[in-house]
């Protein structure tokens, strides 16, 4: 793993950083299965030791679900999860009986690996939407995934998620609660494009080792995802398959109970990681070169929202923002463009700090420096709502990635 | 002009296709004012000679609206305008009252160059949107585009309000009416990026010297802009400075009743005119090499609206089309996306005929060939609704463009 920086994302002082590791009670391989035609690893398993594991589950809110989606939402305990299948090169979606058949299969040798009931293994996809899964080598990829299963398998496990990826984007961190405990979180994401999840990104595996009532995870992810990855775009796409799993065995001994300074603290601390991945995935961004944050405020939630997501998803602005060019002008088209029939519009816009247009005008200005992250801020009239997004920039390399993806 | 050709738009056996020529009535010319760096034209003037020529008008729905749209308005008689003020490389866009003083300049120079009162003038801008009008040479240019007046002007017109487009849309049309009656119908259309239009694309001026009511004019006009501007895109982007203007001069002194075959004859000319040129912006497209056209049928309006804006604007369709990938995951991907929260849909897909996806489920089939036009039918369950979207691929050259498009 590479260091991490961003001004927008501040580590918490009670986290001590660690090269990798997963958190107590979980392990994890990731293995070749004859997914992708490269050979590269495609089959990954995460599996807890610990009969009381509790987790909790964010999917897409697509029209259009994938199969392994369709699994966890229908055949899964998801508040008690104790593995998790994932393959990568085929996203198992639009893929109808067989799919749902195959994601089933998935489950059944996930169970088995892991020593568990089906209804305790969750499945994830990941590739290509429309093509049935090549099933020939997972069941015995699950076996092979099963020998290697490790504590520090985190890396293996990461690299068989991955596919346009271009760097890792995983996390373990070492955590001092209030109370006095210690407890360890680790987190592996894959996604490059397809991203603007509804509930979740492409796919998020979050483990700890501290002890959970079900009701605290999922507290705790759906008040996090919320703040990261519904909070970011690449490309405006949503994915059939995002899946965002938190899981927590409770083999550190550290109970955080409810309403404590410790789940406050660790809350904190998912805040960050969760954060950090998905401001990855946007730097990732399939051929990104810099990072843009909208900052809206003014106006009203459903304002500030469609303002932010126009202004996110302009393909003039991502491509202005890639070419450093401070074309400001693309920011008014979106934030126009968003609030349909409100002319005149009294709206600010600064650009790291440089006001560049007051009350709907331009205004004078230096050109604004860009660095690899740059803040947009946009004020509408009005006060009281506020909303921020993450976004990539648009590049040639976004362009011939998804000209040539399966060709 | 070349010739055009394309399977979506077929001319009426009426029309007879010219060189160039504005209908009767109107004169046109265009000059360098200095508004664009490189000194090219950019500075456009439209006349007619006709008292009683008549006109109606479209614009932008953006909540940021250039000056020129504000003025044209509260400022201008907008059924009865005799003469167009144009300019390209500044859109007079978040400038203030300086914006709309200059642009009230600019109407009061056309009045007088054409000879008649400020109010029976309209005004449009194009380009870089937050920087003031450089005013210096303008009031100059339009003294000079006056002494070039012509009735062939339509190509120096052109030139003069185009800016990123790379090839000339006009067209210069002789159309026989069913009384016997024969009028001329010309239009110039510039438009390559920021397309994806409420009301109207960029800028589009349609002359005809046939004699109709305002009403008509209004009429006529809304309908084509609703079956040609309103269906396209090129990047989802909705400009402060869409602008369409139909003016009738009456010259042929043929007159065209409201509801007469005639009247129904050209406007089944005007159809044809306004998606010609509509698709000649999409092909333009700020690089594009493939024009898609999507057709989304079933469903209800609401939702076949959603779902063929969402397959025309993503950019991982659009990417696919331009490297001829019939990846059509991303149909069915942003099919979803439209419609969150439907799942399971029982949608078709169909890439030139070819079946690739029924019920939601992937098909076995050969991968389409892909020519220069690609139709990707959406089916939706239910019947009784239908849209469809023109849009361009996502090239290297947009991203080029559109990078270093002030810079």
């Amino acid at each position: 793993m590479t260091a991490f920086a961003s001004r927008w994302v501040e580590p918490p002082a009670s986290v001590t950083e660690r090269a990798g590791g997963l958190a107590r009670g979980f392990r994890a391989a990731g293995v070749p299965a004859g997914i992708k035609p490269s050979g590269d690893p495609d089959l990954a398993l995460l599996v807890s030791s610990e009969p009381d594991t509790v987790s909790a589950a964010r999917f897409t809110r697509s029209g259009v679900l994938a199969a392994p989606v369709v699994l966890c939402r229908t055949r899964c305990r998801l508040d008690a999860l104790r593995a998790v299948v994932v393959n990568s090169g085929n996203a198992n979606a639009a893929t109808g009986n067989r799919g749902l058949e195959d994601a089933a299969r998935m489950q059944g040798a996930g169970a088995m690996a892991a020593g568990v009931h089906e209804e305790l293994v969750a499945v994830a996809s990941t590739g290509v939407i429309g093509e049935p899964m090549p099933m020939d080598g997972v069941p015995r990829g699950i076996l092979a995934a099963r020998t290697e299963l490790d504590a520090d398998g985190d890396a293996a496990f990461w690299r068989a998620i991955a596919t346009t990826d271009k760097f890792e984007k995983r996390l373990s961190l070492d955590v001092a609660l209030p109370s006095g405990g210690t407890v360890r979180v680790s987190a592996q994401v894959k996604g490059a494009g397809m991203i603007q999840p509804g509930f979740a990104t492409m796919l998020c595996f979050v483990q700890t080792d501290a002890a959970l009532a079900p009701e605290t995870a999922d507290l705790l992810l759906g008040v996090c995802v919320k703040r990261s990855f519904e909070r970011i775009s690449v490309d405006g796409q949503l994915s059939t398959n995002d899946t965002v799993l938190l899981m927590a065995s409770g083999a550190s001994g550290v109970v955080v109970a409810p309403e404590s300074p410790d789940e406050l603290a660790l809350g904190g601390v998912l805040d960050y990681a969760l954060r950090r991945l998905a401001l990855q995935i946007v730097r990732d961004g399939e051929g990104a070169a810099r990072t843009g944050r909208v900052e809206v405020t003014g106006g009203d939630d459903g304002a500030v929202e469609r303002v932010a997501r126009a202004v996110a998803n302009s393909p003039l602005v991502k491509a202005a923002l890639h070419g450093g060019d401070a074309n400001w002008g693309r920011v008014a088209q979106a934030v126009g463009a968003a609030l349909p029939g409100t002319a005149p519009l009294a709206f600010d816009v600064a650009i790291d700090g440089v006001a560049v247009c007051s009350g709907g005008v331009a205004l004078p200005h230096e050109p604004p420096a860009f660095g690899d992250e740059v803040e947009y801020a946009v004020a509408l009239p009005g006060s009281g709502a506020e909303t921020e997004v993450f976004f990539s920039d648009l590049s040639h390399e976004y362009v011939r990635v998804n000209a040539e993806y399966t060709t």
